[in-house]
């Protein structure tokens, strides 16, 4: 006879310092474990505090709260037991990420994690001591469970390894583990690796749920000793499943799951989006709708996440906006069912010409192919004017939809892409640009079309026009502009950027790889010269191995040009 | 006899990622030094790619970039030896923070960096390895030289403690240590209590110059063997200096230094300022001059920074503006010997009221006290109204100066200090907020009086026209509007904000302190509500213990209100 414990996976969707909030939410989750028979309730990694609290762990004041707080789960486990994260301190005030194991009303023992990761969006050197590395186990229910936080399970001969010695029948996984594409199926291969090392069913819990520029898809697991998954909580969404530990490896193993990767980043996006909106007190959101497939897509994405009934979408036409542009975002506002009201810029554009000694209108053809920042000194003084000109209409219109915030407080969703925020195709301070949340920022401009197309085949019909995902992209800044006349088209530019910004080539290492010198060397100066403007950007849902942002921390100030 | 050794203190300006231009400084400074006499010249910590190169690390070809270049500064010590700061890689590709014994044309020696600092600004946790902490020394015409890197001095038992077992008759370190208020003073002390610990003189050299959000300000030190200071370089310059270790105990130690706190601060503004423009390639600035205290201070670090020739500002009056606050402008431009302009708002102003449908004029009173944002949602529709019209100012003025920037390539500077950021009394996207650079972001309103006395002591004179630091605070957007209508006095709120921001105080924490508690409560809750808004915000030269930015990592979505 095999172990007897039952276990509830609780993959919860808690918020970051909010302790009353998140402590409800464990108690509720308590509450349905013991009415599923569990014994024992799994809970994310520092579910208590939310992951990650960044610098609220400085304050001694919060970790005081917050170990109050763990208190009063430990006083509710008088039926089923809680195997919960938290912030842990010692006597000489150090902090440690740990998990408790709470049972009989008592907080019966600690593990401290022993890996903290301190690379790529995490900083947790930054904050907590190491715990000593031993495997932590202890006994529940006439079983020896294993406990392990996160990243202790990430790599080979980790705290697992010795699980067997120590005779763990069960091993429970803590995390607080983002994601990004394909996640879910790399986590799968870890923990199947490790269940065979720790030669016992490891259960992993996983939070859910959105944090600023992360995300957590949930998507827990139970694997057996033979390191096959067993059990799939679902992505993306707070799932409670209760397990028999002696039956996981009772069932046949679980082919491996077949979900598209473009409807995965489409959920993210959803849930990236929603949680930021409802976490941060905003019911709805307002953006300026261009009848361009960015912004139709973030209009898919802001309906999905909040409803179409709360969202509010703005059609901000100037001299050169096509006609077409407003019909297209008129029959998907239509499509979509939310609220479109246009503001024509030139009334404003017009009086800021004046303002600044700019003829009303100018020919245009001194903007150089290439050129999109005025930095280039060699530039002529009409082609910096024209550039002049097409940023302003982007500021006049972020002002206006900034001025709908103001007044109905509405949080201001932007629209730029990766490819254009990578190479500073975007105007600062502009309706691009300026915004509280930016749902897409992580996503190439070439993985846009295969998400519209996601949106419409879930739809069962065109919501987003198949004009808008057919024209040729466009700013509409001056007359017949094309994105193309300043950059490379998006299938070159992009594998590019993508070399350069997520897997850190330099720009020699590009060329050596087979792509043009010329434009190498001209898009990696772009990608550079527009660090400061990203900076400045907004934070968006990340669904790549390395987003901008607390991702990729790049100086300003950095004159390396290989 | 003692040691015979002679050193430079090569207290240099390096630029992040700039190897070409740091190997033509070092190598200059290597002929000076041996011009001097020297038979070492000291360099800061990684001058090879300037500091901190973040994540310039994670390109491996950065890193082959460096190490080839650290080679011609070894090919140019047949002369004078070099121990130079540079990024080191071992056979697993694994970092560390390094210096190198460069003499007769070879390196002769290696040593790792111990102690890695991973809080505050940095984060060398990510990138580097730790060394293995035993003392490093190495013999060098005669004497032993003991090594070490910054962090590695600046606590007790480190790598310090070894030398007098290891021999060593004298330690050099190698630094980039940030500046902030009084951190030479600081740094004096615990320079003392390590070459009393080391038992031999110590050497201290320190980069200098602006880098993002930091600046470093130089300060090198030479300490006897008593642990007294012998010799202090200039802070906030470019230094070579050139000493004997022999002599070092002989000459009576220097008494302390006697800056004003006041003077050092200015200094610094100055030069985060200066290089911030520079290295990023400007040589001119522009910003809005209102005729209040903020710009009126900005225009003067500017000036000095760059000279008055390179400094544009723009006066944007409205409808609200007092007359006396263009005259303010006006005069302080012509003392300054700066360019000015004037572009009225009203223009853009009425044409977007009139865009968005508000009246052309509004009856002023609606707007309760204490409120600066509309993320109340009690707040009156006409309240909320008043704040869009508000900031809508704020953008008109900003896109106006932007134009000016793109036309002109001009940096655009604002001039938001520390209390308006951290309670978000500003515009997102206006004309306080958005730019390149932030001079005074990290000043509390309570300090900017004392500098801009500074400013008009320096030049005998009132370059700042006393009425300006005489009057009381506005922001000029409705008629006869206050900062004290919206926010208590600045004499209570600056304390208040120091203990949140700076001292990790919580709300609790704070009453107990004997601030008012109800204050308390809505300045906390104004600084948490504003993090998004921050995190926009341009850099600025960080001169307090805990800057804005990367110093101060906040989640947004955060519901801790403790």
């Amino acid at each position: 006879m095999g172990p007897s414990l039952r276990v509830a996976l609780c993959q919860l969707n808690t918020t970051v310092g909010d302790l009353e909030g998140n402590l409800a939410r464990i108690l509720k989750a308590l509450e349905t474990a013991e009415g599923q028979g569990a014994q024992l309730a799994v809970f994310p990694e520092l579910a208590i505090t939310g992951y990650p609290p960044e610098d609220l762990l400085l304050k001694s004041g919060f970790v005081d709260d917050a170990l109050e707080t763990l208190e009063k789960v430990v006083a509710a486990t008088a039926g089923c037991a809680a195997m919960v994260g938290f912030v842990d301190r010692d006597g000489e005030g150090k902090l440690y990420n740990a998990a408790a194991l709470c049972a009989g009303g008592t907080r019966v023992a600690v593990y401290r994690k022993h890996r903290l990761p301190n690379y790529s969006v995490f900083d947790e050197a930054r904050y907590f001591e190491p715990g000593p590395g031993r495997a932590g186990v202890v006994d529940l229910a006439r079983t020896r469970v294993g406990v392990a936080v996160c990243e202790d399970v990430w790599w080979p001969d980790g705290p697992l390894a010795g699980m067997p010695a120590a005779g763990a029948e069960v091993v429970v996984v803590l995390n607080a583990s983002p994601y990004y594409a394909r996640r879910a199926d790399d986590r799968e291969q870890v923990l199947e690796a490790r269940a065979a090392e720790a030669g016992c069913p490891l259960i992993f819990v996983n939070q859910v749920g959105g944090q600023d520029e992360l995300i957590f898809d949930g998507a827990s697991r139970a694997v057996g000793a033979d390191g096959q998954v067993r059990i799939r909580l679902p992505q993306f969404t707070e799932s409670i499943v209760t397990v028999d530990v002696a039956d996981l490896d009772e069932p046949a193993p679980l082919p491996p799951e077949g979900p598209t990767l473009t409807s995965e980043v489409y959920e993210a996006l959803v849930l990236g989006t929603g949680d930021y909106a409802r976490k941060n007190g905003f019911t709805d959101v307002v953006f300026g709708l261009s009848g361009g497939i960015d912004s139709s897509l973030v209009a898919c994405v802001a309906a999905d996440a909040l409803g179409p009934e709360h969202v509010h979408a703005v059609a901000l036409p100037s001299r050169y906006t096509a006609d077409e542009s407003n019909d297209y975002a008129a029959e998907l506002a239509q499509n979509l069912g939310i609220d479109l009201r246009s503001i024509p810029i030139e009334p404003a554009y017009t009086a800021m010409l004046a303002m600044l000694g700019e003829p009303a209108e100018m020919e245009v053809g001194g903007v150089p192919h290439g050129l999109v920042t005025t930095a280039d000194t060699a530039m002529s003084a009409r082609a910096k004017s024209q550039i002049a000109r097409e940023n302003l209409q982007g500021r006049i219109r972020s002002a206006l939809v900034w001025a709908l915030n103001n007044k109905f407080n509405w949080l201001v969703l932007v629209c730029g892409n990766k490819s254009e925020l990578a190479v500073g195709y975007t105007t600062a301070y502009g309706i691009d640009m300026a915004g509280g949340f930016a749902p897409i920022k992580d996503v190439w401009k070439t993985e846009i079309y295969a998400l519209a197309r996601e949106r419409n085949r879930r739809a069962g019909k065109e919501v987003i026009p198949e004009a808008v995902i057919q024209r040729p992209p466009t700013a509409e800044l001056r007359p017949g502009q094309l994105d193309q006349d300043s950059l490379p088209p998006y299938e070159v530019l992009d594998p590019i950027l993508e070399g350069f910004v997520e897997e850190d080539r330099t720009a020699t290492e590009l060329i050596e790889d087979g792509h043009d010198a010329a434009t190498v060397g001209r898009i990696v100066r772009m990608v550079d010269s527009a660090e400061w403007k990203r900076r400045q950007a907004p934070p968006g849902v990340r669904v790549s191995p390395k987003a901008f942002g607390r991702d990729r921390r790049m100086p300003i100030t950095n004159k390396y040009r290989g």
